[in-house]
């Protein structure tokens, strides 16, 4: 099972469960009231961590900590991101800075050897969405693993780190976590790791606690920064912290997929677009006639509807309680939660579109500023 | 052979007539006649090249090109490094922008894992000694592969090189470069891949002639970044040129090795210092007996002392000639040769040491502006 989940390979069916007792990762305890208001984790689509107890006492005490996280500049921005970015605002707005990195190295190295091209779709398709769903960039240190800060100091820091943590893995490691690996997927990998590690530089924050949430497929990076942040001698490392969320399900119930525009809907798809992607590509757990359907009931569990609704566009627990249950014994049909959805989503869409348009100057400044 | 001759490991007697073949290098055709007032290109201590014409026609020409040379900062300044200090010197007087890097994080990932200790050692013996010889600060570019520049698109651009060139290359290629290869050896030939390539990215001087000077140990990584700078796309880099020197032989015949001050004369070793260590440790090409030297002749090609006179201290070829000629006719004595060394030795040092005084002040004024 730990051999199939790479950061290159996700299969479409996982066992949660199951994955936390091979991975080794916890439970959540009790948590502060804060995370309780937060839909991710009070529905457990945020499932499990490691030393998450310290960022914890980090927010109960209003200590300062990190979030850390970052995105691959490939294709449309979907919901799937969108998961990604609520944990970025929700911990920014707990007092977190927020660090997030484009990885436009790992992208070229891997498939898309266009930096240009990665430079444009972080900014017009992540950055712009990012605000518009409520993140203050002037309260984040965003920035491209090609380019990392105006502040050579600051740059060459975090790139050397990179370049030190090497000689503390060695190629069998490597393989151990990620099966076949090539130059590129090394450069990458220990680039990553600078990543997770290097807001803890003395030219940045210096020690304290850093969390990176993560899906699961991610966990064989967290794995490898952990193990090299303890064995690199004189910066005194905090161990990292992770959360693993699972996977929402593309629109036909496998993966979602960048390439396939069929597996997602866009945050910039018109709620036309995505009302016709939810009725004709949208898996449903209903059964196969009205009336067996009427019998027996659907499975929500499986239903992409549902799972859109419980991931994202539902935030009131006792509506989507309804829901669940009515789709279970029947009453609800499966044309019927479509329904719901596709209205959802089209509302959100809509007023998303407005957010768009008013983020693009703050954007556009924010990126001169920066000089990117 | 060329199994042998690895960066890492130096066998100390070489064939450089078949290591030539065998590495597919050059010799030098007519040069402009700058070139034949440069001792070490003279006596032909530097032997062999790769792509040289287009320094030549650049050096004729008067147009701009780079030289590039690197050092790890361990150990004392020795005689061995002052032959490629000198030829950073020549070709700064012939209009070459210097590019000096200290390979820090090279040294730190094979051997010497403190920082701390590797700036120290790369200003007060490297820098201070290049200054001392007579570098030019104000018209090159010295820096630490952990600090590349203050300014941070530059320094990002740099070590983005390296990542980015990690995408052209295969472990099989590094394998048969290097023999065995770790994470930390591969990080460090990306990274000097950098070094050699990164001053024709638009951040620095753009696409121009770049010659690297080095000993034949080091042509695994000439091949290695001059293949992988053809292979990468949109930078357009021009094909590195290069040049071989010999080595300059140990004073035990051997591999002058920074671990053991026997086997070299460091260029802040006292006069008095230095007179022992020749007359105690220098090797001879003399005979058993006097009698038998005077008959038979010494051996001038592998008496250390005479080639610390054709390396380094004796400019005169008719002088030099001279005392070759004497001493292989075995008009000349061993101790005698040795006399003469230690006497060039002394006068070198004792001027050497007072123009070491006068740099103090520029070095750390030049440290403190470069922000390291």
């Amino acid at each position: 099972m730990i051999s199939k989940i790479t950061p290159w390979e996700v299969p479409s069916k996982i066992d949660y469960g199951k994955l936390m007792k091979e991975f080794g990762l916890e439970s959540f305890g009790k948590l502060p009231e804060q995370f309780n208001k937060n839909m991710l984790f009070r529905r457990k689509i945020i499932f499990g961590h490691r030393d998450f107890s310290r960022i914890a006492t980090a927010v109960e005490n209003k200590q300062p900590f990190v979030m850390m996280t970052g995105l691959m500049p490939s294709g449309k921005f979907h919901f799937g991101h969108k998961m990604v970015a609520e944990q970025m605002i929700f911990y920014q707005k707990l007092g977190a800075k927020v660090y997030i990195t484009v990885a436009d190295v790992e992208a070229y190295n891997s498939r898309i050897p266009d930096m240009g091209q990665l430079r444009t779709t972080a900014i017009e398709e992540y950055l712009m969405n990012y605000a518009a769903l409520g993140l203050d960039l002037r309260k984040c240190d965003f920035y491209f693993q090609s380019m990392r800060s105006k502040d050579g100091k600051k740059a060459s820091a975090y790139y050397s780190l990179a370049n030190m943590l090497a000689r503390h893995v060695t190629f069998n490691e490597f393989k151990a976590i990620y099966g076949d690996i090539s130059p590129g997927k090394m450069a990458s990998s220990l680039l990553q790791a600078s990543d997770m590690l290097h807001a803890q530089l003395p030219q940045f924050e210096g020690p304290m606690p850093v969390v990176v949430p993560v899906g699961c497929d991610q966990d064989p990076h967290l794995r490898l920064a952990r193990d090299m942040s303890q064995r690199i001698k004189g910066f005194n490392f905090i161990q990292l912290s992770s959360t693993y969320h699972k996977f929402m399900p593309g629109l036909k119930g496998g993966k979602m997929s960048s390439s396939d525009p069929t597996s997602y809907i866009a945050l910039t798809d018109s709620p036309e677009e995505a009302s016709k992607k939810i009725m004709k590509y949208a898996f449903s757990g209903g059964r196969d006639s009205l009336e067996e359907h009427r019998k027996k009931g659907g499975n929500p569990d499986v239903d992409v509807s549902f799972q859109m609704l419980k991931f994202a566009l539902e935030p009131d627990d006792d509506k989507l309680s309804a829901i669940y249950n009515n789709y279970k014994d029947g009453k609800l049909l499966s044309g019927e939660l479509k329904q719901i959805a596709t209205e959802k989503i089209a509302a959100f869409l809509k007023e998303h579109r407005q957010k768009m348009e008013k983020s693009r100057v703050p954007v556009q400044r924010f990126v001169e500023e920066q000089g990117f």
